[in-house]
């Protein structure tokens, strides 16, 4: 099937804007929302987020690999093609680094309007360790020519987005590709990678939003062109419009989160806390940067307080924050924001764009202590 | 905090009825399906699913456990309370059993008017391998009194629900709870619990809808009364309005699934086949029951056809289908049915219930096929 054939065979959704300005969603972001999933804000308690509790963002079906039928191809602009089976890559210099990956779209769904698209509120970042071998040295022995510009990476799974049919493909320069933190990974947190984190190998770029780090890796490609597929042209832009290029996103923006105190309302996720003095935490991160600070409210943003900083688990990954909180009667809107290096700090309110990408606007807890 | 004190704290959503009649979701059933999560319907080609997958369904918070603080009480109406650590309960004659598990509420996206709460479309289901001890052995150490009628399960996940603050707790009946498959679990798959899933000790009742299947135990007690807690009187019930007190909700009823054949369109997840033949396959499961056929329809459920049916994975557990098809250009909606060994078929229409429970009406595949 060609690109052409699939024109307008799926029906639009919405009023065909994109954008959704209700406070209500729709079926198709609802289907989206149960198949990808959230990491429960909890687990923000623990600096590696165990396997299963790993945010997930899967444009197509997850693909069936059988490692004995599977080989890694490096081609394009290269002196040496390569094809090489797990056990090859897995003989290679091997390292294990510690990522905070967050989706590009988390905090979609507090924009309005919004792109319809996957949901996500909060929920799409997590850590995990990743084992692999370095790319970089896997390009020199291909021999990358001198006339390659970018290096295209594919993965196995296909489907449909934007009315074209591909296979999932991003693109890194070749600056971006051959940093050494960038991974060829077969094992999350010291076991085989599941099949929906890219079994049987996945690119990790650590810095970068999770798009990047393309799973169930099939061919790595060395071009002398940009890359112009619909992952980097069409979507992974920061734009104003439908018809807006705007700019490509890629490394992740500061940001911070709160493991919500207290307990849970079943229904509304609201908080019931009880009075008394308790140590709020959570996590900050912001991609290739350090955080430098972050700050607590509970007056919904008119005075602020420093929290204490833990390590950071990696150069790549989130560091803890700590807070002791005197929690007295009432009703509050608890909220969180972190500063990074270079002096960016979040957004009370969102910059909009049009497909709600790199949101980082401060989470918002409301709570009832008694 | 008292019952009492709750009452009323927490924000009603909709009008108040606790039913949806719209097309369109509420901002809280999309935050509940971000946190818990479905398995992708491609999964269903694993026997048992890789653990990350499985569907999971957490009314509260994920406890977090340190086990070495851990201990499970044994209580109520017994002559000898016991206190087991896990290495003692690991330490007791070990049982592996396969289980195909299913949330109560599967489904309940699609019946109209819904109810407000976890918005499952067909997702909620998967089979996990899990290690563990034989409950009844326990009950008899313990020396369980004549006098008991039921046992009563505690979970340290605590939360607020129908306005009640509450550990989630379930009963079983003695003959319920004491049935050779019923398993005190420590291990899915081959390893230790991840917390999400019950870590470090959950109840497993084989053929049972997955709310009986307690996570996180923290107390068994031998009671002489009926347990008339929240999870088990005012929700899990097969009812015709919020005052009908209904039926309970046991076990899982008849169903089937289908692989979605072809390729996904990213938004509506409509499938794209080409044309050809094809083997369709897919799972179906019947909680204790057996499966004695599963039919396939490509015309909307006039016609239908027999599959071919593999082994059951176990007693408690799905089996394959298979279906040789010939996918001629078109567009189609595809059914699947299965007929347990009492001779139940899954309904085309969903009779409909107050609380969408254990729906188990066809699924409906819309593909085109070119």
């Amino acid at each position: 099937m060609t690109q052409q054939d699939v024109t307008r065979r799926f029906p639009t959704v919405g009023d065909g804007s994109g954008l959704f300005s209700e406070d209500s969603f729709s079926r198709e972001e609802v289907q989206l929302a149960l198949r990808n999933r959230g990491m429960p804000l909890e687990a923000l308690r623990y600096a590696i987020t165990p396997a299963g509790m790993h945010y997930l963002l899967v444009h197509f079906d997850i693909p069936f690999v059988e490692v004995q039928d599977w080989s890694l191809s490096v081609g394009g602009l290269v002196s040496r093609p390569l094809s090489l089976s797990l056990d090859e890559i897995r003989a290679r210099p091997a390292r294990t680094l510690a990522v905070t990956m967050e989706c590009a779209g988390n905090g979609r769904a507090l924009l309005s309007p919004r792109s319809i698209s996957q949901p996500w509120l909060l929920e799409a970042v997590s850590t995990a360790e990743w084992t692999g071998t370095p790319l970089k040295p896997l390009l020199e022995e291909a021999g990358m020519q001198d006339a390659a510009t970018e290096i295209l990476f594919t993965g196995l799974d296909q489907g449909v987005q934007g009315e074209e049919v591909q296979y999932y493909q991003r693109s890194l320069s070749i600056a971006d590709a051959t940093r050494d933190e960038v991974l060829l990974a077969y094992e999350m947190n010291g076991r085989p990678l599941e099949p929906q984190h890219g079994y049987p190998l996945r690119l990790i770029v650590p810095g970068w939003y999770g798009m990047t780090s393309v799973k169930w890796l099939d061919g790595i490609e060395a071009i002398d062109h940009h890359f112009d597929g619909y992952q980097m042209d069409q979507t992974y832009r920061y734009s104003q419009s439908a018809d807006d290029p705007g700019q490509p996103v890629e490394r992740i923006l500061v940001r911070s989160l709160m493991i919500p105190p207290g307990i849970p309302d079943f229904l509304t996720r609201g908080r019931l806390v009880e009075a008394g003095n308790l140590v709020l935490t959570g996590r900050a991160w912001a991609g290739p940067l350090e955080i430098s600070r972050v700050e607590f409210s509970e007056d919904g943003g008119e005075s602020w307080s420093q929290t204490q900083l833990g390590a950071p688990v990696s150069a790549f990954a989130w560091r803890e924050w700590t807070f002791q909180w005197d929690a007295r009667p009432g009703r509050y809107t608890l909220f969180v924001r972190a500063t990074d290096s270079q002096g960016n700090t979040q957004p009370v309110e969102q910059p909009w764009n049009y497909q709600g990408m790199g949101n980082n606007m401060v989470q918002r807890v409301e709570v009832l202590v008694e």
